[in-house]
């Protein structure tokens, strides 16, 4: 990325040390919530999930205001403060609810920093596994302290395609997924974040999703670009950070391209 | 249960013992390849999944080689040995190899003994994040170390449904199970054997796989059965172990009932 803003170069140790705190303080919030109860995903019941994604979103949203109380705040369950503020950090405790509640590790928490609507800090950490990636611009994104990179050479009829729910398709999406699933080598249904992180570890090659919200994506985009990845909306344009957008990563810029010729249009 | 064979129930704590011994021979052929190389599932090739396979089975069948000569032995990876014998070692290594290429710890070794084929002890190992199910026909299934119990009261249109492969599934089997999934609150398509350890702990109500070798399966019926649940093929009988069936495990006798009402005859 050439266009850093040297606000951010010039604080990025101090932020990229503050995301991991954030990080840490999330896990310590969700973890003894896992695979407790019996409770199918009800935002309005005091499930394990809807606890673990509060008090998450909670402990963060305090470390911030404690921390950085002139940086906005937009959070999946809290929604936003200081909205005019040029630092935001959009918060997803607990991405992938139906991944925690049916006990599967393959749900993460998103951290993301935005510098005047540009991601510069992004954060995919999955609690139970103690997996974390952590991307910043101008640095090469690390998973668990080592340098990740994505499959450079990786071309569509090899290439490992996540998703995370079907059923959040149109059905002109399905059918355009439907192809694009057929013409990959293998795919994985059910990725949530993980499925970037992964993408960004070279495990995946296209990870792609519908109907998203900023704070679904906001903290791919710092760790798929600072992987050597690609990632835009199904039309090859930057995610809106102000809006909704479908995400499209691929490992490489070929792969990106070969994937949007399935997506673009749709 | 109650047609156990007496000879197990004698054999049983000895039983239960190897096998938890077997399981921790797996893991460790298995965790170091794991996250390990990008290679995409290729089993004429040395990849790690291939590596980690076929050392997972190797070093089970040398365990059971010395300790139960006269023991049958069928493994994924190498095959039959004494497939005459009263009593069968049915071994998966990695139940979920694209799991595995991806880097999601949602893959299982599968261990099962049967006596004169009827599954009298099973074992599903994830062995990254440790977890572990234990099913002996007439004891309560154990997820580590303690009992694990499926949901008796959950209904269809709450039931978390999950699946390994959707591709794996004819056009009329698609179509199904499709229409069951619709039916059901939230679904998980990229399950593995941990979606039936999930229903054994109550995380999950239906999981449901097509195509399917005993190898696959073998180790799920004592998990499932002791754990409360049903198992059958989708038309309500036995699976068989020795041809092929597509497995049906629901968390009570009502719910497996009504998913069977969508996947019979078809």
């Amino acid at each position: 990325m050439t266009d850093i803003p040297a606000l951010f170069a010039s604080k990025a140790d101090e932020l990229v040390a503050f995301a991991h705190h954030l990080a840490e303080l999330a896990r310590a919030e969700i973890r003894p919530h896992f695979r407790t109860g019996f409770d199918v995903i009800s935002k309005a019941d005091a499930s394990p999930v809807t606890i673990a994604d509060r008090n998450a979103e909670a402990v963060m949203r305090k470390a911030i205001e404690a921390r950085y109380p002139e940086h906005g705040i937009f959070g999946e369950e809290f929604g936003p403060v200081r909205s005019d503020a040029a630092w935001q950090w959009i918060l997803d405790p607990i991405d992938g609810t139906k991944s925690f509640v049916s006990g599967l590790p393959i749900f993460g928490t998103l951290i993301a920093l935005t510098f005047e609507n540009r991601p510069v800090l992004g954060v995919i950490d999955q609690p139970i596994m103690a997996d974390r990636w952590i991307g910043a611009a101008g640095r090469p994104t690390e998973f668990n302290g080592k340098p990740a990179r994505t499959n450079a050479q990786r071309g569509l009829s090899d290439a490992v395609l996540m998703t995370t729910y079907v059923d959040s398709f149109s059905e002109a999406e399905l059918a355009a997924f439907t192809k694009l699933r057929k013409a990959c080598r293998i795919n994985r249904m059910s990725g949530d974040c993980i499925a970037y992180g992964m993408l960004a570890s070279g495990f995946a090659d296209i990870a792609m999703d519908g109907r998203m919200q900023p704070y679904d994506y906001a903290a791919l985009v710092p760790v798929i670009t600072g992987a050597g990845g690609v990632i835009t909306d199904w039309e090859g344009q930057p995610l809106d950070m102000r809006g909704r957008s479908r995400a499209l990563a691929a490992a490489n810029p070929a792969l990106h391209q070969a994937a949007m010729e399935y997506l673009s249009g749709v």
